[in-house]
């Protein structure tokens, strides 16, 4: 058994449907990423999984879905128009551009040290660049301009007049929805503390450098929850939701070598955060951030009544006492875990077929996560009308494929491939005995099962 | 039993849940709304029932997920970048502003004629507009500047430079992302014409008159087919889709009077389009538009060969003959039939209790799209521990509101209003004889089920 580098999983992904490079026809447009059929199916299932855990089975969380487009005051209030920068410095010389907390992480990954430049000020950067002659590392000069801060986020105009008084942004996260409708949600759904908004949406940064596929995109789709709490109680659901989070990756199937828990240091914590872990995926690429958990203790709501002058603040129904909650965020990039279950999913299996060896690709995906759910298969052309009716019976209940192409071998393979996990062949038989033959994707074992029992048959299997 | 008016409605949702003003606490954002806990569950539903009936279920559509970013060459290939414009003019007198077309048209309109203006040139807008000594609504002068095109795109700037380099557009439809998407879908999927690709997500137009609530939003969603066919088969299968959106309407309870089909007369007619029916919905506020259905024939893939240089014909497989498709269009909005549904069920009822008449709010929505199939009940506190175990066991497969505050007949009406189908009351009996008390929403009769056959009640009275 052996693993699929990156560039096979996005050559795969090209090939059978899963994603394509954005706006294609035109050359594409910097690391844009279009799902293709299976690839949509597969992306809103992940987004199933997480609102079923997350909001519908859970007794504490209910669901938002906030406008891409805010009042920019948001983004005053939330610290994006004025921290959410990275800093840019040009070469004089030869015009090529970096970052300059880049320049110094790498100077320092090279020394074999692990310093973490974050919350460095723009001066001390380059005070430090100078003293320790950290040259372009393009042309080898050592003649920068000064440091400026450029700001992450899309800006776009609304209304008639391009003018800065109808500018606003793209938001570049989903949480911010959710904390300037705390008052309207928890008046609403009549909720008491401890209880969450969870919101999954489209964001946007204007990333210098991106890359690593669906990895790190301009436009991006997160999974976000803030739950709302007591101060004081923060640490235990900080913990709550580190563990809830952790069985819902392992539930589906992620593999117990392919995950990390990262907490961060004292000093790489924001200053409003108590806490903060990061859970790492093992990428081919090398480990990469899918889910940051923190507490963000009562900075944001503090914010926003500040900013807003809106009483933020939660009365406790039986004290009557008045606070603004603590948050607790599991913020998870759906694109990102997309990927992780896909590499997590890939095999490629050496199988002895008699006397024979061939090798198959199989993604061993959670069956509540692959695209379809089953394929209908007719062994012949001539069983074309049985099995579309069988078909018919089947894509009420579940996302079915349907090919009649090619051997059956040939086609079993490609299920396998595509990750579905029962074939179900229509043969001759299938007439008379109105039975149907069910392949198993990861055993590919097969088992006689009658017609009207199929239905049954898959739903117990592919539950989560 | 009488009607909801549009204010009603507006505050309904924003008491509920439904919908809330965006970004409400800094004062909003030009009619921009967030869908609150009940209203994400209601659209996440009606995007199901969506793409059930025309993707899961389809034999001929599959799915794509493009991206809202795209390279801007498809937007001048689309012809959104040349014409997709309103004609604006500025009263020099005064300042204010019109589109010049309304302006025409309101004059026309007043004098009971219905002439469509959508082609007229600048030139000759602005020669009626002196000829005819159409005024200036607000200040009563004829003084207006030459007419100009305003472009309902949202612009924004992708990487570093702010320059027109890299200038991009938010997509003011997502028809597009699956025309440049034609040829991979085609082939990854291994479809043969006639087969559609369907496509649900965000468009953006920068609109100079947004209103009536989530009618006409900047923001909104789409869900929108397109579905190639042979030409000359064309007329054949616009029928056959404008069938099955009507019938989509209908099977999920929409009511006859609510509804009409209004066919485009030829003038109206875009120059490439061989035949366009709109599906309207009689709103509060008048007949608005939902659903276009058009025969794009050519034009599109068309264009982007024209346009990218690649190919983008279809070879017949049996005659490799070489053809470009014609296009069927059924393109619906999210955002609008979701308000649709809300309206068309909305209903004041009367009802008779014993000799008293009271006044009920009722939500008479399919159960498939209600935000809640069922509400756990309990009707004492002391039943908490009991009615959760029913909530756990019911959550695993619908979602499901819980709610143990108020009296039994408020918390009903509560459950009326919001369109929960089923109340599942637990009582001091139900620790002994393991039944619970379902009450149905429309009919509110009550049936006495075992806890155990509560799951099965309810999945074969939502489907859809």
């Amino acid at each position: 058994m052996s693993e699929f580098t990156m560039a096979e999983i996005v050559s795969l992904a090209k090939m059978r449907g899963i994603v394509f490079p954005g706006s294609e026809i035109y050359d594409g447009l910097a690391n844009s990423w279009d799902y293709g059929p299976l690839g949509v199916e597969m992306k809103n299932n992940v987004k199933k999984a997480w609102w079923k855990k997350f909001v519908q089975e859970s007794p504490y969380n209910v669901g938002l879905d906030a406008a891409i487009l805010m009042n920019p005051k948001t983004w005053v209030a939330s610290g994006h128009v004025g921290g959410f920068n990275d800093p840019l410095v040009d070469c004089k010389a030869c015009k090529s551009r970096f970052r300059a907390d880049k320049l110094i992480a790498d100077y320092f990954f090279e020394k074999g040290e692990d310093v973490i430049v974050d919350a460095w000020s723009n001066e001390k950067m380059m005070s430090f660049i100078r003293e320790n002659k950290i040259v372009c590392p393009e042309c080898g000069k050592l003649d920068y301009t000064d440091i400026r801060q450029f700001n992450l986020m899309f800006k776009t105009f609304q209304g008639v007049n391009e003018d800065t008084a109808s500018e606003i942004f793209l938001r570049p996260e989903t949480a911010q929805g959710i904390f300037v409708n705390f008052k309207n949600v928890q008046r609403t759904a009549r909720k008491k503390i401890p209880f969450g908004i969870a919101q999954v949406g489209k964001s946007f940064r204007n990333e210098i450098t991106p890359g690593n596929f669906i990895f790190r995109t301009r436009e991006f789709e997160q999974m976000e929850l803030e739950f709302f709490c007591e101060p004081g109680t923060d640490m235990e659901w900080f913990n709550f939701w580190k563990e809830f989070c952790k069985k819902w990756l392992f539930d589906l199937g992620m593999k117990d070598n392919n995950i990390r828990f990262r907490d961060h240091e004292k000093e790489e914590l924001s200053h409003y955060s108590n806490a903060t872990t990061d859970v790492e995926f093992r990428f081919p690429f090398g480990w990469g951030e899918l889910w940051g958990i923190a507490d963000r203790t009562d900075f944001d709501l503090t914010q926003h009544q500040t900013h807003s002058g809106k009483d933020m603040r939660y009365t406790n129904p039986v004290t009557n006492e008045k606070y603004i909650p603590y948050c607790i965020e599991p913020s998870l990039g759906a694109d990102r875990v997309f990927l992780a279950f896909l590499c997590n999913a890939m095999e490629k299996e050496e199988i002895t077929n008699g006397d024979k060896t061939e090798e198959r690709n199989v993604m061993r995906i959670h069956p509540f996560l692959s695209a379809y759910k089953a394929a209908v298969l007719p062994l012949s052309k001539k069983l074309s009308e049985k099995a579309t009716e069988i078909f018919e019976i089947l894509s009420k209940h579940f996302m079915i494929e349907y090919d009649e192409a090619g051997s059956i071998g040939k086609r079993y393979r490609r299920q396998d491939e595509i990750g579905t996990p029962f074939c179900v062949t229509v043969d001759f038989d299938t007439l008379d005995d109105q039975c149907v033959t069910l392949r198993d994707r990861d055993t590919m074992n097969q088992v006689r099962v009658p017609i009207d029992e199929v239905v049954h048959y898959i739903a117990t299997r592919i539950d989560f």
